[in-house]
């Protein structure tokens, strides 16, 4: 572990190989998860620290990528504490009593991870016992997490969000407040029973313009950084489609930020400053293409991360439930062989 | 029409009052359009003039905004020599048959606009023989055009597109290239019969990266535009999530580009020079939420629409189906009362 060239990118930046792993590599596209989770929901699924360490497992033994992610779910705090908010096969998180006033912070109170999530921290102690990479704890950032809770469901337009935040921005920020509490707590719960760094999932930041991160976002997803910083531990940001919002991520002091297809490696370094461990960027829609188109855009990828002296090899968004896992395995073969020449 | 502010913010910059007009202006939100088009296909209502022009004039007529924009679609050329694509109600443009080779160019030869599509022509004859603001011109740019056409329905994440693309970059360039031809025609075709200005519609080329853009369909709108530029008459280019994709905007010779909500307008003037016409991007969600909400941030807006010396006020993007009119009569208002001093 003490050679982990993943927590090496993220710390001093010498690595003889480049990283890699993939967002979503436990889950769908993999044959052997949906034998093993067969028709459980996720959310049981992740209940049960036996299986979710199994399924957390399978793409490390399958791939030999350079860290396991744990097995989760952005909602599973907020559904532990009783919010009532379920994942829907096919949508997503669902509420049928999103949050509209805060009087709805009731249902946002005492999480405490031993308590509140002790499979989680169960899960995490099975696969210290048996990992040779390092893990990735999990997190929803408050954004992502808020958007659900407010909108009752997925969105790509976030109406209700946006009318709250703008029109009554004390509501929104006091659901902001606690999901940042919440958020670092269940953190702090998975680093103190082991995981190596963490990984913050704003998925759906980049519809916000950087007036709105910066006013109504920003803040409390710093509170969370700051207080993970205390614990030295890695944190890497991920967000979608956040070429707009680099300059606010800056100002967060994470560890490392994990690009989409869409920005450019030397933009981000010029912004994000070379110190910063940058992570991506590959298309994940180039993995339902041909080996031969995959691994040549893989090839520009590295090529362009030269301007980072620290880099992760990631997709830009998460593995699309219909990827070959011999796509996967070419990738990361090709990433091992080639990224550290690539690179120079 | 020879003192158009919207003429103006595309030529001058002098303007007493700030230009405003609305992306999908003329359409669904409107209870006026809902009872004219009844149940008929929008292929069909566009390719008759009458009714056409009709709903090209509603909104000019309602809210007194500053240019009509032709009622029509992005598939009309395409569709009128024979390609086989059609819109399905509540989906989008579909075809059966998507472009998968070179000899699927046979059926996008021949397009010629008074032959293929007079009643547009005929459509423009009679808004121009009503209007008393400018005329702007309709057209699809190649790339989201093309996408269609590969992907067989509307996509989010453009899997064929960008097989494609990079598969067999050729296929797709000769059908960028044929599409350049046919919105250069269909757009010299429009000016001929009157239109005032032109705006080219690339709303899903925010998904593509920088280099995918650069590599694969700048040349082509680039062409587009060069064309357009020796009639006189200017050019707006309309992308949404492109704030990635500015500096490669910057190369085209636009005469203005709209912004979406996300980009900001101090580094869009940054990259596009204060030469250029800003034209946006008020966030068509907030159109949803109350009138409080949506007049400060339109106030927003334009305060920050300072940097632009030329500039005219819209939406990001098109106004959403449930949008009231009365927001959209109130905004125009605010604009047209508040936007110079704002602006100062």
């Amino acid at each position: 572990m003490k050679t982990s060239p993943f927590i090496s990118a993220l710390t001093t930046g010498e690595n003889p190989t480049t990283p890699v792993w993939f967002m979503r590599q436990a889950g769908r596209s993999l044959p052997e998860y949906r034998a093993t989770k067969g028709t459980t929901n996720i959310l049981d699924a992740i209940s049960e620290p036996e299986l979710a360490a199994k399924i957390t497992l399978q793409p490390v033994e399958r791939y030999g990528v350079d860290a396991a992610v744990l097995y989760s779910d952005i909602i599973v705090p907020v559904n532990s504490i009783g919010f009532g908010v379920e994942i829907e096969a096919g949508i997503g998180p669902v509420t049928q009593n999103p949050y509209t006033s805060v009087k709805d912070l009731n249902r946002l109170e005492g999480f405490d991870p031993v308590k509140s999530t002790p499979y989680v921290l169960e899960t995490i102690e099975i696969l210290k016992s048996k990992l040779e990479v390092p893990l990735i704890g999990f997190a929803g950032a408050p954004f992502t997490v808020a958007s659900y809770l407010i909108e009752g469901r997925p969105t790509r337009t976030f109406e209700a969000t946006k009318a709250m935040m703008h029109g009554d921005s004390e509501t929104f920020a006091k659901l902001m407040e606690r999901l940042a509490e919440i958020t670092w707590l269940s953190l702090e719960g998975q680093i103190n029973a082991g995981a190596d760094a963490v990984q913050i999932f704003d998925s759906w930041v980049g519809n916000l313009s950087a007036y709105e991160y910066d006013t109504f976002v920003a803040p409390h997803t710093r509170y969370v950084v700051e207080k993970v910083k205390k614990l030295s531990v890695p944190v890497i940001h991920f967000g979608t489609n956040t070429t707009h919002l680099l300059r606010e991520f800056a100002k967060i002091p994470t560890d490392g930020v994990s690009l989409d297809h869409r920005s450019s490696f030397a933009e981000a370094v010029e912004i994000l400053g070379t110190d910063r461990t940058i992570q991506g960027n590959l298309d994940p829609i180039l993995c339902l293409t041909t080996e031969g188109v995959m691994l040549n855009e893989a090839k520009r990828v590295l090529v362009e991360s030269s301007s980072a002296s620290k880099y992760i090899f990631n997709l830009g968004h998460g593995v699309l439930p219909s990827t070959s896992p011999q796509m996967l395995e070419k990738l990361v073969e090709f990433v091992h062989k080639n990224g550290a020449e690539l690179r120079q």
